[in-house]
C-alpha cells in the first residue's frame, strides 16, 4: 500500500458509490417523510440550496474557475468543470433560447440514479435527483447569478435522456443597463 | 479541457464535498424527524447496514480484494483500501484485545465533518457518522464475517481523535471446530 507523497493534493477524491448510496437513503427518508411527491421535491431542492451556496467557496478554491464573461460559458462550467468535479461525469451543454440565458445539460448516464431501478408506481412525479438543482441554484446565486434550475426529462421516468434546465434570470440592473 | 481517454477507469472518482454536504443534510433531516439522538443513531446504523450490503460488491470489484485469512487482515483491509477508496483517508488500525478480535480504526481527520463545527448542545449524544458504523457492518456480514461496530471516540464529542472499534463475533461453528 505503498503511496507517492506527490499525489496529496488528490486525497480528496473518493469513489463515488458510497455518494450514490447515501444519496438514495437520504431521497428514501424523506418519501418516508412526504406523503407528496411535490413535497419530497421540494425538499430536495432546498437542502440542494443549502449545500450549493456552501459548495461554491470549495469550487472556487479548487478549480481555480475565474469570472465568466457570459451565461454560456457559466453553463460550461457547470457541466465541464462541476459536474465532472463532484459527480464524476460531464454532461453536454446546449443553448435553448434565443435569447441566450437558458441551457441545457444533457447527461446520457446519471451516476446518482447508478442503483436505483426504476421510481415505484405511486411515486411517479419524484424528481429523484432534485437535489443537483437545487446545488447548481445555491451556487449560482453565491456568484450573484439568479437562476431556474429544473429536470425537464428524466430517464427514471422512461425518457431517453436526464436533462437538466438553467435559465438564467435576468438581474434589474441588467435590464436597466439595457435601457 | 482534453482529457486522456486512457484515464477512463478513474471515471468514478469525484472529489468528496458534495458527498459530505449531502451526508450532512440527511443528519439534519434525521434530526427533525426523531427527537432522540438514540433514535437518529440507530437509524444511520440502520441506513448504514443497508448501504454495506451493496457497496460490498463494488468494492469486492473495483479493489480485487481476496478473501482474508485473518480478522487482523480484515481491518486492514476496512482501513487502508475500503476507507482510502470511499472517502479518501487511511486511519490506523491497532488490535484491541488479547483474543485478536476486537480493532480500532483511528482517524485523526474525519473528512466526514469538514463541514460540521460542533455538535449542537441539545444533540450531545448523537454520532454524526454512525452511517459508517453499519456500513462496516452491513458490508462485513456479506462476506460472513458478524461484527459489533461502534464509535468509540468522537472528536465532535472533543476527543482526541475518532475511534472506530470492530468487535469480530466468532461463530457458533468456530467454536465447534476449535472443541
Amino acid at each position: 500500500m505503498s503511496r507517492s507523497p506527490g499525489r496529496k493534493q488528490e486525497n480528496n477524491k473518493i469513489s463515488r458509490e458510497l455518494f450514490v448510496l447515501t444519496y438514495g437513503a437520504l431521497v428514501a427518508q424523506l418519501c418516508k417523510d412526504y406523503e407528496k411527491d411535490e413535497d419530497v421535491n421540494t425538499c430536495l431542492d432546498r437542502m440542494g440550496y443549502g449545500i450549493g451556496i456552501r459548495l461554491i467557496d470549495d469550487f472556487l478554491a479548487r478549480s481555480g474557475v475565474k469570472k465568466c464573461r457570459s451565461y454560456s460559458e457559466t453553463a460550461d462550467m457547470i457541466a465541464q468543470v462541476a459536474f465532472k468535479m463532484y459527480l464524476g461525469v460531464t454532461p453536454s451543454v446546449s443553448c435553448t433560447s434565443a435569447a441566450g440565458n437558458e441551457f441545457s445539460l444533457i447527461l446520457d448516464k446519471n451516476p446518482l440514479v447508478d442503483f436505483v431501478e426504476e421510481l415505484p408506481a405511486e411515486r411517479a412525479s419524484l424528481c429523484y435527483c432534485n437535489l443537483l438543482c437545487g446545488v447548481i441554484r445555491g451556487a449560482l446565486e453565491m456568484v450573484h447569478l439568479a437562476a431556474e434550475v429544473t429536470f425537464l426529462q428524466d430517464r427514471l421516468k422512461g425518457d431517453a435522456v436526464t436533462e437538466i434546465g438553467i435559465t438564467f434570470l435576468r438581474k434589474p440592473e441588467d435590464r436597466k443597463h439595457k435601457r
